[in-house]
């Protein structure tokens, strides 16, 4: 259930049986010709249909994450490393006040792993909490439906191009674009505008929703399976 | 429009011709018996029929803000003000890069207002940029209508009941409930729950449609307003 | 109780019954010709003496506080403001974590009182956590005492001349120093120095036993009914 | 002689003839079913006894470390490492100022290493200031003691069972614990818990008073040789 | 004596028997048609001049101060108040090691305020350091020299048009522009530009040379009675 | 040309078409024999010579830079690596404001290689900005030109001796002093003046002029090569 769903005395009912709670971890930037909201919409919308037949609450995603290097595309803010960090911990830590103790963070966006070590570490020092920082797409299960498809899978292309990040009225290349390697991220924003071009890290650009809708229902499964099992201690 | 129905393609076209942007800025906290989202819920929702029939983009909502005093009520995460302002001007910065010259940030929380002296520290060096900070229910012409309608109106009180922040299957209390000063929220958590039970400040928590709908009518044409000419340079 | 004369095992026994805890706060600076720990022995012995009976563990002194106003006089370290802020905090975090929630933080300078601040910010956001923080000597019925004693009563001045902050064949000077405004510590290290000579703020030196051990058991008397009813909620 | 058996003129007397300054260093936290203060309770009394016949200065101990990993034993308070290493830096900076030129920071937590760094990094901008960071349980001498009597000698096992740091009637289990890594720190607090039990790191939990007096004394000779001898210039 | 004219063996000969140094902190920023480095060349010429019959050592001028109101002139790079504080702290600190005491920071640009609040509370801590600010163009003298030729005197205007902060080839303006009040620098950058057009506050553009070379000789001779006569101790 | 022999139209006029600019970053510190500001005038004095045939702009130097090191020499201030990327941070942000785009760093000292990586790491989010951090003399050609000369060439060495570094009535040791290596600066500031001595760190304290100006003049040609064709994008 969505947490924009309740008032505060259904949550605080909730605690008295329960103490998970899931944060989908977005970032609004370029993703070639999908949406600039890929990132937070897939990161929500796999932790809502997870989460929905267990009845644990799903926080709204935070849309705004860690992604300096696609500057010279229009429309993708960056968070700093520093500020990003602290908006994980304070949000854990005033959960954890309010008697949340189980948070998996779904994320949707690789640049936004210093948010896992932030939870990490948070999570250290508090003995009755449990973090996890759950890639969704990365997920051991999900990865492996998406390799069984098309090896050459990456930002941008048709593995993030599903019914719900596809944009109305815009077509997508035919082409297999050559890949280009994660690491130019490292360079600077205006070497990577003119490695990626029209933004996509190479493969096809879409793939029938058959294909599509199957890395889908891994990855849903993958973070139901966490939401229920994926902790050290009840 | 809403960022996340574009790619970057679609907003580097906009900008040859504009350079305006909206950011709703929310909180997730208690709001009595109607929606933990409301802010959210509102400031987007506000932003984005204010902004459509102009062609502006409006970003997703930063859904998270500045509520510690809410601690005591489950599902009020809360940012630091540090934080928060760290956030703003991060927000800013990023989008100024990447050509954006004209901010409105549209307010839902009260107790976000330090966003504003961030937004506003952050334009006061940028010659050609421009932030307008603008708490949406307070308008001049929006707190108006409010007041013709019933003085009693605040927090989690009638003012913010609308068809979109009500829960399904959840009553409202019939009474007009005893206003709370608003200084309450400068003492303690269990002070500020004590003092507010069900978390309204106090007032009708709700009115017929009829009125709350003028108060939208009005909310949305201000902020429309403001995006067409809030701004001291074109 | 002192928390050393306990092993973990046993503050863990404590904590099924009780979430009450000590921390006495002092400063090492100079206290003319009385003891350079005056604020540590007195805070931490105060703190004991009052708690032992009732069985609430008292944390050792926190030695070291804010003086830099007495960065002239030889032995008299100092932290900084933002430092002390964060060791206050970061102690009360700590052991909230481990269970306890009500901190009474028994100060014995002056100087230390930005602890205080952080205390209460650091507590506003935990609904279920308070703490107190008392100057033992201005509590209103020590210095009603001292007030009835000798109204000339200050830093290093008979005030703080205990048998257990005396130092052994140190002679103390028999006359009434006039008395220097508390404003001075305003102005830079040298004209501290060069105001106090000293170091005592002024008033006697020295008075009767008679006289300290009153004011020592309303100190006491005071600290105790503190941690037995200075609390907001039990 | 200890900082506070001492008024400042004594110190200013001092500083005419030397510029030595002892400050040990400890940690409250679980020590199996010794004292919380076993950290404490050495450092500070391995440096008065090695200082003593000298007449250099000891400043009360920092009773407060670097211990986040025991975060589910009650009565283990931590400071975080940015806070300690200001602490350390703030402290040697303004006993400096005062006169100070040769620090020995005598250390019984090995948690606390971070403040070594600290004093490092500090001294060596001050042409005429020395620091030395000593683990006094790791010192050379000392620690050949240790292992020609029992090599498995760890964290709250006999090695720090001293007549000052045994509770009256805390008995202890007779048996010889296995060892327990020590990188058992670098996981979770409820992993350290469940790894650790009662504690301790492993080996027997008290030996005979002869042979931990003869650890005591190797300690308390191996400080003095270094508040005599420890220098790089007089 | 400019310290680029030495050698570290003539400063460590010249700290034998002085310990005074002069810091001139100026500004890179807009001075209408005068040079852009009017408030460096100000105070550092003017700290030469005054220091050199004495034989005391001046530091090369800090260039760049605070100015964030002038970002809408090209060539007005500005430091935040934050970093302003610690470079000036910092500066302060490692000379001060060095042996320096008496310290004399001669300003040239109002902006840079902060620079002597944060001088003030460095020295406040250290005994036996002194710090003075010292913004020459306002001193009393100076001052009184100033209003007795003109008193429409401002940034940019006759009052900082010498021989030395003039540029070949241009002219100035021969009328007298209205005074615009200082507060214009509160509002943003656009809104100084747009106040300020040329960059002058006010007044005549230029002065004859006899006018402001009783400016500038008046401003000397103050700077070096301070030097001499500036401080509370020797 | 030197941006002090501007005024603000004549950058702004400049700005229209072109958006180069060049900031020499010294260091005030002690050179042995040679003068305190040799980092400082010979960074600066390299870019003026390189510069002015382009018509491109010269700050005046950062005088002050990164030199713990050198503690035990007066005369050497030093910035901390924090405080110092700040300042290299917020001189390009603003001038960037201001509208330059492409930024030379001739840098004259080795300790301040932390502003190059400040500079990078602010370049990399800024998609049309581009900084260069240029060691003036370990640029390959230049480097080239002095080791032909003599491969013992070190700070304070005869490398850095030339007509507008010496001082007027200093006379140069006459010997070669051995080398010392460079990692000595890791050492504390008291170890690094018993190593150094004089602060040379060997080889020929002087050379013929016709060997210096060679070195010299290579290093003009580089920076102006660098000034003309450095740049990935025009």
């Amino acid at each position: 259930m969505r947490v924009q769903d309740c008032n505060w005395m259904q949550l605080e009912e909730y605690l008295r049986e329960d103490d998970r709670i899931v944060l989908p971890c977005g970032s609004i930037e370029q993703h070639g010709y999908l949406s600039l909201g890929v990132d937070m919409i897939l990161a929500e919308r796999v932790s809502i249909e997870a989460a929905d037949p267990l009845g644990v609450p799903v926080l709204p995603a935070l849309p705004y994450g860690i992604t300096p290097y696609f500057a010279a595309y229009p429309g993708s803010p960056t968070l700093s490393v520093e500020t990003y960090k602290a908006v994980i911990r304070e949000l854990l830590d005033s959960l954890y006040r309010q008697g949340f103790r189980r948070f998996l963070l779904v994320n949707g966006h690789g640049g936004n792993d210093p948010g896992g070590e932030a939870a990490a570490a948070w999570s250290a020092g508090y003995p009755d909490a449990q973090t996890v920082w759950h890639n969704w797409w990365k997920g051991a299960r999900t990865w492996e439906v998406v390799q069984s498809i098309d090896t050459d899978a990456s930002h941008a292309s048709w593995l993030e191009n599903f019914p719900w990040t596809r944009l109305a009225g815009v077509a997508q290349p035919q082409e297999r674009k050559p890949m280009v390697a994660a690491t130019i991220v490292e360079s600077g924003a205006a070497q990577v505008r003119e490695a990626l071009g029209d933004g996509s890290f190479g493969g096809l650009y879409e793939r029938p929703d058959d294909d599509v809708l199957r890395v889908w229902r891994a990855g849903v499964d993958e973070v139901r399976e966490l939401i229920e099992n994926g902790w050290t201690r009840a």
